[in-house]
């Protein structure tokens, strides 16, 4: 029971528990016994590619990151396994995503067999390690997918309320269809960027007062967003909507999202048609995929809506989803700038939230946006919308916490901040804890201003 | 000079004019000679199948195709014209559109010497013609491109202040940012198909009025939005944008592009984020990529804005970009319902107007999109924005013509029509005349609903 929130845990059929998330499980990969991202019980997906060499599909076990190209090349997976750990050692996972959610139990359950201390086969692996695994230190990690087509969602009361009022004024500052559908746009897929790269400040058009002609230049008032990224499995054809209780099976799991907000040049650019040219410049992601299935003792019951709230419509309602389509899971985002750095102090937090703080679950999420036909493909990408919470530190972005540019956010140097500068550093982190299982975590979103 | 808008024609130098484009110059494939759409002056780029043959590049000829792949297996390219011919002959084009333009030009000059009625190598080539011509009647065509990202712009000023009065009313129905920027938003990539694919009636949720709970159905107000679309050639780095100067050596070429419109879903999920599920239920274009080089003859000055209407900031600015910017095309939307066709009544003109009824130029969308950074990349795909003339059947949308359901439109079969019932099928076409030059045109985008 999580006394914070007064509802049972229960886990659905669609993600069983079975022996990957046995917390006593130990890794003969001896830094993944308790580490705080990345134990035997997560291992999540992606594409890294050691010193010299090409990319390929790894999986992160603690420290290490598990070859998968090594890995098939060694013979290692047979069976149900095989096809999977194929193409889960591809220079992209769009393969794999393709394939139905059993295949990708199938992979894990091997590959936790593979790298577990009381394996049948641990002497024969480990004595493979040199191939098998490279320290995560010396490796690049790149996108997990080619990214077909990236969806920003908008499903956060407390943000979409905050930001209401700093965008739009009135009366009720939550938008008149939010509780009706979870509100998104289409945002843009070529600029998404793996953790670490650096993200250059964009120029673009903003107004300095209402009435005035707008002038070209830097954006003025840069910000971050904390997000869960959403990635797509299989698809749906065009003109079929993929229904509620279904959609579940067509997430491949979850990464963090900085949906990176120029809010001067998104103000003047916004109406009618939304953000476009603020928010394009860029959009960093953490690399490793973390699956459903490792994410299964963590599934929560949806909060209930408020009073007075709608009941959704029917394509948006089913129980199953209901009892478990939250997600336990606290993000935390942490700034570290240039002059914290100068006095050697660490990353300051100015954000955290939980997941649960979304109004819609991604199985919504999935429903509303093929309900009118549209065809999602593996590897496409949602962002969930920023995650607020209530409280005071929960805002998921600078423009809330410092309530649009009006208070400013004092920092241990001494240095104050209402938008990002040049050189600040933003870092997302985010893990998931349950009482009687093995904390994972989503590794790290980074990225630092330059000019 | 063109009577009509009073300004001289000029050619820039971007766009040269040559033997390609002489009007005496004649094909031996007799179909193309006077042919409305692809004469030889044309040579569109496409991806085709025959009957039972795989998807390859092709190249229209008057009524039939000219197979790139039966040609580049011929050996008829050498030299500069050599690579681009290979790329040409691909299942998709993007690695064409990403070569510089030089590379398509000597594409066009030896595909037209190929098929000119008078080329040295007539007799080798017209021997081979049982190979190398497919009747367009027996072949698909496809997306001639896997489009990357796909972004609308809004760009003709008489829809923006159309739909501004409709959608959003208040004083000035053109948007405070529509004389500064080209607006645009991030539409779907997937959805995007080619000419003569059904379009399913979207389902979705709209209100019937304003403070009444939304509801879940079929769309109740279906239209049409005739647009030219733009296909991206060489992109840029994420973060270095493309100067004005240099935007059109970006664009490959344009076609048609039908941007369907469920106005009701649009109108409910549109605020605060803009369209999404309103549109990214389909959009159709018309596979052939008519190329910039020739279009070359079409090119005019872009009409001078309105007194009183801010002059662009520099980075939107280009002098040779205003003497030749603007395109002379005039684009026709026809509408054929099962009344129509029952009474063997040809399709009926709904809306007319040319693309010089565009407030922005192409090359100022490519950079304004890329002014913060964002990287385009070949096979990207651009929408003009709706274009509507100033005059009675101008507007190109529904919305527009039927006054927002107010004014049905009567049909010559004694039908009416205020949105597009199931049945209806839209058909655009596109046409370039300029005396003295061969006329050319973009062949069709049609696309019939269901239910």
């Amino acid at each position: 029971m999580d006394p914070r929130r007064g509802h049972f845990r229960i886990v659905t059929k669609m993600n069983p528990i079975d022996r990957t998330h046995d917390p006593k499980r130990r890794s003969w990969v001896e830094s993944a016994n308790g580490h705080a991202e990345f134990p035997i019980q997560n291992l999540p997906l992606g594409v890294f590619s050691p010193r010299e060499g090409k990319n390929r599909g790894g999986v992160a076990i603690g420290d290490a990151i598990f070859d998968m190209a090594a890995a098939v090349r060694a013979g290692l997976f047979t069976g149900a396994a095989r096809k999977p750990a194929l193409m889960a050692a591809d220079q992209t996972l769009n393969r794999l995503m393709a394939l139905p959610p059993s295949a990708r139990l199938a992979l894990r359950q091997r590959l936790s067999d593979l790298l577990s201390a009381d394996g049948a086969d641990r002497s024969a692996v480990e004595s493979l390690k040199g191939e098998l695994l490279h320290p995560a230190a010396d490796c690049t990690l790149h996108l997990p997918a080619q990214i077909g087509d990236y969806t920003d969602f908008l499903t956060s009361i407390h943000h979409a309320a905050n930001t209401g009022r700093f965008f739009r004024g009135g009366q009720d500052p939550v938008p008149a269809n939010f509780r009706h559908l979870p509100i998104a746009y289409h945002g843009r897929a070529s600029s998404v960027r793996a953790s670490g790269e650096a993200v250059r400040r964009p120029h673009g058009q903003h107004q300095s007062r209402p009435g005035e002609p707008p002038t070209f230049g830097p954006c003025e008032r840069l910000d971050y967003e904390y997000e869960l990224g959403v990635w797509i499995g299989n698809g749906n054809a065009l003109g079929e909507p993929i229904a509620i209780a279904e959609a579940g099976a067509h997430i491949v799991g979850h990464c963090l999202l900085n949906d990176w907000s120029a809010r001067d040049i998104q103000r003047w650019e916004s109406q009618p048609l939304g953000p476009f040219l603020g928010k394009s410049f860029s959009t960093t992601i953490s690399p490793w995929i973390v699956t459903v299935e490792a994410l299964a003792p963590f599934r929560v019951p949806q909060p209930p809506r408020s009073p007075g709230d709608p009941h959704p419509l029917p394509y948006l309602w089913d129980e199953e989803d209901q009892k478990g389509g939250a997600l336990d899971c606290t993000l935390e985002a942490f700034l570290l700038t240039p002059g914290l750095a100068a006095k050697g102090l660490p990353p300051q937090r100015l954000s955290r939230a939980n997941a649960t703080d979304l109004y819609w679950t991604f199985a919504q999420m999935v429903a509303h946006h093929t309900s009118g036909g549209c065809n999602l493909n593996p590897g496409d990408l949602f962002g969930s919308g920023t995650i607020s919470g209530a409280l005071a530190d929960g805002p998921g972005a600078l423009l809330e916490l410092s309530e649009n540019g009006q208070r400013p956010i004092e920092l241990a140097s001494g240095e104050t901040r209402t938008f990002l500068e040049d050189g600040d550093e933003v870092i997302f982190h985010a893990h998931c804890h349950r009482e009687g299982f093995a904390s994972i975590g989503f590794g790290e979103c980074r990225g630092r201003i330059t000019a």
